[in-house]
């Protein structure tokens, strides 16, 4: 050991005796740093100690890391656990939060897959049966959060808490709902008449828009929970649609009778891998031989689990699938895809929007639930504004039809003539 | 034996002493008639004797069987042998040729993959070592045509052996593969300055058009077609471009250097699925960070090899992939797939109009080649063309960017934007 080393390891020694860290946590940090490639934040120790980003320079943002506890929960699951700590304030982000988050994605997605960084991310993120232990403490809290706290920070037009579509970026989060909901009537040249089945119906403002503004005869819609369809069926009735609208609460699967048109929006990313020729069965039973259809999905550039601390926390069983996964719906039952939409930047905006008005209405938002509450919402839509801003998830738009239909639209210029109905 | 069988098996013995066929003969060409599920046609054979497709209606076209080793083969295996047989005049359709093959892809497809009738069909059409024996006799003729013959049925404007674009149903072949042409430079956003590398540009036509149209800087087009290649650049040197235009007469593999775009028109069916992941890898050597690319090639809803006779006899190798085995480009090299468009209906299209003018130059073809030449290529167009009416092949038109491009465009408005440029 010469000079220089003994007092590194002096300064170790000191360090480790007023709360510093071990030599293997120290690696490990910086192990953990190195993955993400350079990326544009330094990490601050509750002992004031600073890993850089990139050393030499100054990062815009800082990641701190409030206690022992949480650097050796994010050394040993970093996906699963500093969202938690961060949640509960022991982890915490001075300066962007996206922008660290958008950070941490685009090093992990710039490591070649079986690179030794990779491999080391993996092994650290590996699932282990124990951290299942707890894991249920949020996801009761999370669907008995209720309509109210969506109603803070949706849109007030048609409460989509899926991916809108800005036709130009000016529009509002109201008016972009609505575009995407125009946007996909058009895709299944929704006609005054037509019946539509929907799978996955969330609050129901699909089917209003769709009666409303494209006189579908009748809409029945599919929604096994409780609350978003007591809400959809209140709000028809509000609005005297009640006899042209079915809020079903039933799984998809027990869909029969028959439909013009089969639409799903955002309820793909919750049937399951397993269960997509099942999906493609049940549509191929209900549509009607000239029918049009669409899926409307989170998805994968390729094959990758949802990260761990939103399956666990958020979406319990949400998997955002590839394209070729996707296939599988469809290669089954005979149905022919017609077009496919990538809208992977348009949800990014559409998670700035919920951001600003989820912020906008804080105050209302902690009163009623807590500070951590709010923290693992803004941690959550902040992580996914920052994977679709990076390119680690996708949004598909699918369109089909049954393979041997010769009526399906030559071109697709139909979507993009100016509305003479007003519609976006 | 009661008296009605007796009659019926006199009968039998008596055709068969005059030439006719035996029971088992009958009961094989009665159960391939049923497997194409009542098909629009009969089937009649040198002894008279009529097979109706539905029985007691008589069928608007006929099969004619013209002798015993027609039907011999047929029952051997129809896929690969009747297709011989009817460039050799032994078998012969009276009537609409395209729609005797159009019922029978549609009877077909409407089986049931784990059917009887389906695993007959594929029983009797299953691949046999010996099927090879004097496969070659048309491969070598089919690349010896030469591009003389090309000419007399392709446009005359872009030479273009692939899918064109009808932007509206009454464009001309000429306009409808101009029209191709421009939207795929659209949906590669194509722009005066870029660079584009092409993989397989059979004639070259798709390089001349980015160069004369688009202002592309410059065009590298791969081809490993002696006689397309020398057409391509003494066509590029008549009408000025060579400058700009690299026709370079190698496998697409060794391309090099950096494109703003790459593109790919019709050669992806002769790639096999098992070269895709380099094919990938490829692209992700030479695109810049925010090039733009597209694939457009036939497809398959559903994985079925090719036709046997098309592809031992026309294309040999081809497959037509499903999107799902299309994805095995991108996944690996991280691209990320913007917009399928299913152009189906188009290729059915372009093929008539190819049969169109195939049958007003049948004569100088007839005079140049020969009878059996000709048969076998209007039964090969005709064939297709009732295989993508039929829905039994897609046309895919895949446009991707690399995984972390921000810079794509968010809608595509712009794809169906009037041109100002006189561009269709």
């Amino acid at each position: 050991m010469d000079q220089k080393e003994a007092q590194v390891e002096l300064e170790r020694a000191t360090e480790a005796a007023r709360g510093g860290i071990t030599a293997i946590e120290r690696a490990l940090l910086g192990k953990l740093i190195e993955v993400c490639n350079r990326p544009a934040f330094d990490v601050v120790l509750w002992t004031g100690e600073t890993f850089s980003g990139v050393p030499g320079v100054q990062a815009p943002s800082r990641i701190l890391i409030r206690d022992r506890g949480a650097l050796v929960r994010m050394l040993a699951n970093p996906e699963l656990y500093t969202g938690d700590d961060y949640a509960d304030g022991r982890v915490d982000i001075d300066g962007d939060l996206v922008g660290v988050l958008e950070a941490i994605y685009r090093g992990l997605d710039s490591l070649p897959e079986r690179s030794m960084k990779a491999r080391f991310l993996r092994w650290i993120n590996r699932p282990r049966p124990n951290t299942l232990e707890g894991s249920r403490r949020n996801i009761h809290a999370h669907y008995d959060i209720g309509n109210a706290f969506y109603r803070f920070w949706l849109d007030r037009e048609a409460m989509q808490y899926t991916c809108a579509y800005f036709r130009t970026p000016d529009l509002s989060i109201e008016q972009a709902q609505i575009a995407k909901l125009d946007h996909v009537a058009r895709k299944v040249q929704l006609a005054a008449g037509d019946v539509v089945y929907e799978a996955g119906c969330g609050w129901g403002g699909l089917a209003r828009h769709f009666v409303k503004r494209h006189g579908a005869a009748k809409v029945r819609a599919f929604n096994i929970s409780e609350e978003q369809v007591a809400y959809a069926r209140e709000e028809a009735a509000r609005q005297g649609l009640s006899d042209r609208i079915e809020y079903v609460l039933d799984d998809y699967r027990n869909m029969s009778g028959a439909c013009d048109v089969f639409v799903s929006v955002g309820m793909l990313e919750h049937v399951g891998v397993d269960n997509y020729p099942t999906l493609g069965g049940v549509i191929d039973r209900v549509l009607k031989p000239h029918g049009r259809g669409l899926i409307h999905s989170i998805g994968r550039n390729r094959p990758m689990p949802m990260n761990a601390w939103i399956e666990k926390r958020i979406f319990p069983g949400a998997y955002p699938a590839t394209i070729a996964q996707m296939m599988r719906i469809f290669e089954p039952a005979g149905l022919s895809v017609l077009d496919i939409e990538n809208l992977r930047l348009h949800y990014a905006d559409t998670l700035q929007h919920w951001l600003d008005r989820f912020d906008e209405n804080v105050d209302a938002i902690r009163a009623r639930y807590d500070e951590r509450f709010v923290r693992m919402w803004r941690l959550y839509l902040a992580g996914s504004k920052a994977a679709f801003q990076v390119g680690a998830l996708q949004l598909f738009q699918i369109a089909f039809a049954r393979g041997n239909d010769n009526s399906v639209p030559r071109t697709r210029e139909h979507l993009y003539r100016e509305a003479t109905d007003g519609s976006l």
